[in-house]
């Protein structure tokens, strides 16, 4: 069976270096069947990176590689690590990015990336191609985990989900905006109170009250009504039909909402 | 033989939609080639999605899964489809974005896809992983179309090409304005009269007329020149050397365009 | 062993183009694992495409077919090649876009590409589809470099590094505005003097001269402050920590930029 092995950068899409990331591991694993989830991270958002990673790990085969290299600190003392979660293995700098996505999936194992055998020679700003890349090649070909580097107790730590959940309402932020205008909101979807209507009064840091209603899916809106959606991720969603809800709020990532029967 | 699945979506480039729906694919077809058509259609746009893919489809091998995802109506009514055609298999929702690719290839069977065996419990608002990925990678892993579900007469149609002959003159739209500013119309280059000369004369919608000329390649033109050229999906387009041909006409698709003899 | 074919535009990601290239090889080579380099090429620039295919092929194992089609002059008089370099295959427009990748691996034979068996009857506007895909999917699947066609001398030239090294200081031009703003010059690390301090002067076109410090990676730098790097491909660029150089130094590709010490 092929190894999958994901990708997931702040790289853009314009210049050499995803092609070198995928060059390096074809001369090692040439049987890779490699999987971009995406070059477009907001340059050095670590928090965005562990969101984009945390939605898509679980779609993947168990032993898929993710790497991952959203790394401002490339080159400084940060770490470089390999973690075993769920049957998943996540290469990438240890500066937060992975751990949402690690939670998730079960922590297993954390390993240091030590240079040496499994890594090029250090350019100093691309670990993405000199460790990273060879690193996740090797560890998709076959080569055990103790190999890596020694074993790391813990990882350091993002909390994506920071809402809370009151008497007679819901308070979160906002994680991300898709490309629809979909405003995806830290708040599980599994947090409704099972009691409340379907119409809510939606409250932005503006001090602005919007009327909303409880959806299952886009159409069901009339054109400019605001919805609440259950998102493909588990998380509510504020969305329009064939619209941009985030146009309609005005919210952008971190953001703040609070939800309430109407 | 690795069997070839393409995606062509709106799902943009940024988001983890399309990786989930690779994830999926590879856990049920892991040999599959995978290929990218385009996540960028504009969102909701139907009928740039159904274009894009009737020129893709012809140059991928006999059976060869196309799976397209722009999809406004996602958990609403519509059917989600599977056609054969030509010895292809196009993997979508029945919203007229498979029409004019299956109608090209030649349509052999429709099936409408039933929620079990084959999907993945559906989310209400993203079919594009939990129904058209699963389904797409199960037929290119040869799980028979009956499988599928129960077969389906017609599908909903857009007809892309609305171009008029007239006695001294041709009617068209733009269908697609490219990368480069290339203006595609919807006019067969076999629909010009073989009497016409070199030299034609562009009539635009806000009245203006343009000179152009009869070229079969870009570099023919003078800097600044409009050329009308047989592009290489077999359709006219006003091109110029070196520069964008769409900002000298000011069109957009839908445009219309009157083409006669200078 | 798969064989590689990577692909390096200037099509951009919206467009049926690349999609087409890749069916074509897939019909050819259907085990091929095809890489993107890039298709954001800005449309036309033959420099450009120059620079990101040398910073990439080496990354690549021998045996790469690389494809390269950044070519305004389809259609016309250039010369379709493959080049053989280092033991990887280049294919492309004879336009100057091969040449530096193919100069750094090291040239070896030089073909001029026929039409005939290997390639698909020809649009005109779209040899990427008809001659270099399918010649690169052919060379890819073991058929020799003599059924290309005819040998031929030498290729089209572009010289990449122009800077000039005098008694106290180096002068370059930019060569690329990575996606971070990172400003690559066409100076390799190895020119710097080695008695050079630390603390460095650019100067820049408009007469502003700017303090600078050279830098092994972005984090030594303060906030704001303007590093001089060691980049990943071995050329010196102008970073900021977190921030882009580019916006400080106000630079595109092409301008001129001396470095002394400070």
């Amino acid at each position: 069976m092929r190894p999958v092995i994901t990708l997931l950068t702040d790289f853009g899409d314009r210049d050499y270096y995803v092609s070198a990331m995928k060059g390096v591991i074809l001369g090692i694993a040439p049987d890779a069947q490699i999987v971009d989830v995406t070059h477009r991270i907001t340059p050095f958002s670590i928090f965005e990176g562990a969101f984009v990673l945390w939605q898509a790990v679980r779609w993947f085969p168990r032993g898929t590689v993710h790497v991952v290299v959203v790394d401002p600190g490339v080159g400084s003392e940060r770490d470089a690590v390999v973690v075993r979660a769920g049957g998943h293995y996540l290469v990438g700098p240890d500066n937060g990015v992975l751990y949402p996505a690690a939670e998730s999936l079960g922590i297993e194992e954390v390993r240091r990336v030590e240079e040496g055998e499994l890594t090029l020679p250090r350019s100093g700003t691309f670990d993405g191609r000199d460790v990273f890349a060879p690193v996740a090649a090797h560890i998709a070909s076959g080569v055990p985990l103790e190999r890596v580097g020694p074993r790391k107790e813990g990882l350091i730590r993002i909390e994506l989900f920071r809402y809370e959940v009151g008497p007679d309402s819901i308070s979160g932020h906002v994680l991300h905006v898709d490309r629809f205008g979909n405003v995806v909101l830290d708040v599980p979807a599994d947090a409704l109170p099972p009691g409340w209507p379907a119409r809510l009064m939606v409250e932005l840091e503006d001090g602005r009250r919007l009327e909303a209603r409880l959806a299952s899916h886009y159409e069901e809106g009339s054109p400019g009504e605001l919805l609440v959606i259950r998102g493909s991720s588990g998380l509510l969603e504020l969305s329009t039909r064939r619209g941009s809800a985030a146009d309609v709020v005005g919210l952008s990532p971190g953001g703040r909402v609070r939800l309430s029967p109407s």
